[in-house]
């Protein structure tokens, strides 16, 4: 991994109290990857865009199903494939999160690829969210292309993806702006304890929403105390502004045995980490949070039921924490990640300044 | 059991294609009981009400929990319990049907009967449904009393409360009114052989909805062909009437081993079976559908990750049936074993007349 | 119009009491106007596939958005778009139906359109559903192209898509299949009169689900009298398969002044009229059903409160029964008007034989 | 209103950044009113429980029916009568609060109020919420009585029912516990401008969950800075629990003229308000949020198409962040008004040292 700016923890500072996994990130939950196809070009047209797809697991487990769960805290966004999600509560391949305009052809590549995976599949139904990049990316231009999804496919498959995963301006999150600073992706994880095992919880986010008055680093007002001269605002983002134009994706993955209905428990737990670091989920903002777990595996295509494993609800609460406390770090890393980055019609959006964060730790 | 009017199928009609159980009622998924107390009195009064209790298990078993979820068609009316029904999945104890004035009544003493049982409970949150039989009973007098609630509890948990159910004019109930005429109290059931395995599936509905001339036996138009001048109507439910006033409880019960979301599966699937009978949801109808499965038994208070099993989806399709099936036979039932009323105000509803069915088989 | 085969009320076929429209078509909603494009193709590959488009108000008047609302009565389909009709209850642009494998090329060239139309466009969710027609078309091989989803937006915008609507085999319908017969694309409506107006309740189905012996009409078992040896069913969908691989989008649309939980009401009742086709809602049938009311109109921009109107609940009675009705009938209309088809290696899907049916009547 | 502890202004500490109505209370709306009755005995059994009663309007204004929408965020509670808020989005009637095992007594006495009040209303479907005052009431002797619930809806309907509102160990809240300090009902308010006109969004709680080790104020961890020797924590509390057996009802209100599914949008953003103070929503929490909107009247009865009002959902943004910071406020003026209680078994619940938290102002 090239060279790049400190992660939160690396600038001194812990939220919550629960530990962190390994890697701090969602791959910290075994079996899952991820892969970033991160698109810039300056001609024909500005494109500050990409996808980042997240695997539930390895390729070849992908026929062991997973269970999932969806909430949307404000649905001004597209989370495709959530209907079925709902229905029957499985996760059976691929997830992505790309750009508002481009959901369309990233849905349909993830099922070309499940029918080339699997030669006898009639029809699958994959799971994309979206946040909008169009402020630094030409995004009626479409400049992602099948060819990038597939790239991004390639890579949440390799081993690598199964590493250290990339933050801030990759993938799904290179154009994106979260409290008024360059957003993207982040990531961060958590180990609990409960019902007798260790489980990890392990978050990604693609933030680019929020004001910058609102931004609080663990009860700290930040954004409000970064003066708007210094580090200007991205264009037509008054400091009065009442709303904000963007979105958070979280996916929330887990390897403990839950069923669909706790994983959309868990899914509903990421407000609690969105709401620390100032979001709530304004008008425009499609605030749409994915989780699964991974600890059951349903074959494909079973005929005979099949065994699986549940906690007892009262041993969720650790991992509700788990998926507050993540979420909140995965924003904040992402933040910490991202680059200043100018794009369409010459925008300029500033990454935060990380010493004035050092300042208040 | 008393000498009774003779059910749908002993008329000589059946509905659907799927085999009954052996008492064709919901009681033959095992260990289900029903009791019914029937609360008839013209002093000081008149009082046409009562309550009916569904034991998901016998009161011996009832620490290990069953799936279960709900489906609102038309959400003109109560479900206590629903909430927590929503977020957990978890049927824990009684589930009871009443009058709408009096579901709170009926729910605080499932909490005590459920706190006597366990001494330790510190709260519980049961299922009480309700329809209304304001035009037989003097609703507003709330003629329904704590000891009629215990009295059908004792009789759920009894052995004989897991044989033959009463049906028409007993228990919850007993003040209903149905397509015009007389109803109450319904059960049906269907075996289901799927995923290499025989299930039952039962269904007790309490029928107190619809419209006479939408009234439809297998196809057949029965209520228009009804005179009404032979037959009348109930008071105040003109021939041209746009709406009716009451509604309908399904109760689907299996033993097949879901999961909550695959029970609210279930539950939408009385939709259709209301539907072949001439329902269609009017504004001022309560149409809650509740479905519970005991198939997995999840101990409660348990501290460790439990084994449960689930079916294969696609292994629902039979069941689904099943349970269109008997519900539409349930209200049938229901409407074939209900009896001439007189009561509140001197207002008379009168059963269905069973000559004329048995012309059109 | 070209010649075709008749409709079910040209058979001597009534569903329900209520009146249709002018045109017995979702086309008696002022304004709303329907646009397919049909692509069939032999070489490179075997196409049978379209896409159909529903313009909720001329395009002049797409500014003034429309309330809506959606019900999942088995979500095992997509229809994009709807986690902002759940937050917001607006209908914003066309809706389209058409294959699962594109529902996100249509997604996107909706979304382009808009932008196209609206150059001050940050971003929009379009509404975008599908049934499946692997059968027929060689789906995974994405026969659809941008063009013809333009194409059908043309359609459905010139004044001749706000006249008669075609059916069967024609736009999203091209390759569907309905209960073992040939299907796609039918519609109906119902005028009703409530709370002293009268209003228009219209129905587009794209019917693709069900199985042959439990086809029924107006009571009359259908599809079980229909020899498979004189009619052959589908390939591989044997006499007594117990699932079925299809799904149906409805449509409904009202000039009512609803408001968008009064649309999602409306939307419910669709499966009354599935339910009474034959439809239970299998586990594989994607079963969405959207509902929008033009009887509003919300100007887009907004920035002061706006004025609409709601009809009261009481009055919703009578629209219920007209969707029921128009669904019925519209699914009716598909299976009437779409002909004898063979496409994907050699398949051959057979029409319903009408000479059947009139023998019914 | 005799002597009182001081609220959080009081103690010099402002949340967020809006202003407060002129009461800081749900009562700044107009029309509404609160009424509690608190009932505290010690014989024959240890009751500390009570009732608390919101008037959407005043009574002679009950039949103009009022928007409302409900979000649970865990639901381990009750809340009655959501079925029919969920299906009509309307609010008809009082609102009351109470303690777990008798939700039941408070509905249905709530039905008897509605029944006295309009004799001809044929039912009515009552929204009473609850959270559980187990440690300090003898839940299960249920020392509630009909009079109490009759006393606190005449204390709501009085002139003083509309003006400043007791908090902390009153009427439902009377033996709450919220973050291991005495709990109870709290309320705020925040004065809105937004599309052009002022709106005020109140908001009560009935606040009974949460750890004191994750309680904050406006960012400041404080409960872990209160020595657990000094201010003992509640019986069975202990320092590293993982749970917490409480739950928190939150009532908003607001003026605006908002339809119901706008009401359900304010109802999700009390989330944000409990996250900051530190909730996340534990599995044993009933944490179950209740919006209502005023600035609709619709008719009860109406018989023709009603005009109303919508805000356009940009505009909605500034009341969501009104919704969260009264929300956190209300919360910290129930845990700033309330006082230490002995109760059941002797169990003594301390009150939070208003000097610890001045001390960090």
């Amino acid at each position: 991994m090239e060279r790049r700016r400190p992660r939160l923890r690396e600038l001194g500072f812990t939220l919550g109290s629960l530990p962190t996994g390994p890697l701090n990130a969602i791959t910290d939950v075994p079996g899952i990857g991820v892969g970033h196809t991160t698109v810039i070009t300056d001609q024909p047209t500005t494109t500050r865009t990409g996808v980042t797809v997240i695997m539930p697991r390895p390729v070849a487990e992908l026929d062991q199903l997973a269970y999932g769960g969806l909430f949307s805290f404000n649905g001004n966004g597209e989370f495709t494939g959530s209907h079925w999600l709902a229905e029957s509560g499985l996760v059976s391949g691929p997830i992505a999160i790309t750009n508002t305009d481009q959901v369309g052809l990233v849905r349909d590549e993830l099922v070309a690829y499940e029918a080339a995976r699997s030669p006898a599949l009639e029809w699958c139904l994959p799971l994309v969210g979206e946040t909008w990049d169009g402020v630094l990316n030409d995004i009626h231009a479409r400049g992602l292309r099948a060819e990038h999804v597939h790239q991004a496919l390639d890579a949440a498959s390799s081993p690598s993806g199964r590493g250290p995963v990339a933050e801030g301006n990759v993938g799904g999150g290179t154009g994106m702006i979260c409290h008024g600073f360059k957003g993207g992706i982040g990531t961060s994880s958590r180990v609990v304890t409960t019902a007798g095992e260790q489980y990890t919880v392990g978050v990604l986010v693609q933030a680019n929403y929020g004001h910058r008055e609102l931004l609080t680093l663990d009860g700290r007002a930040v954004g409000s105390v970064i003066d708007h001269t210094v580090v200007p605002l991205p264009p037509d983002d008054a400091p009065a502004a009442s709303g904000d134009t963007g979105s958070i994706i979280v996916v929330v993955a887990t390897d403990a045995p839950l069923l669909a209905d706790q994983c959309a428990r868990l899914a509903r737990r990421a407000t609690v980490g969105l709401a620390r670091v100032g979001g709530f989920g304004s008008d425009s903002s499609g605030d749409i949070f994915l989780a699964f777990a991974t600890g059951n595996r349903l074959p494909a295509g079973a005929t005979q039921p099949v065994d699986v494993r549940t906690l007892p609800h009262e041993a969720l609460t650790p991992l509700f924490r788990g998926t507050a406390e993540a979420t909140e770090e995965a924003i904040w890393n992402a933040l910490c990640a991202a680059e200043t980055m100018t794009g369409f019609r010459g925008a300029t959006v500033h990454a935060i300044p990380l010493d004035r964060l050092t300042a208040l730790a």
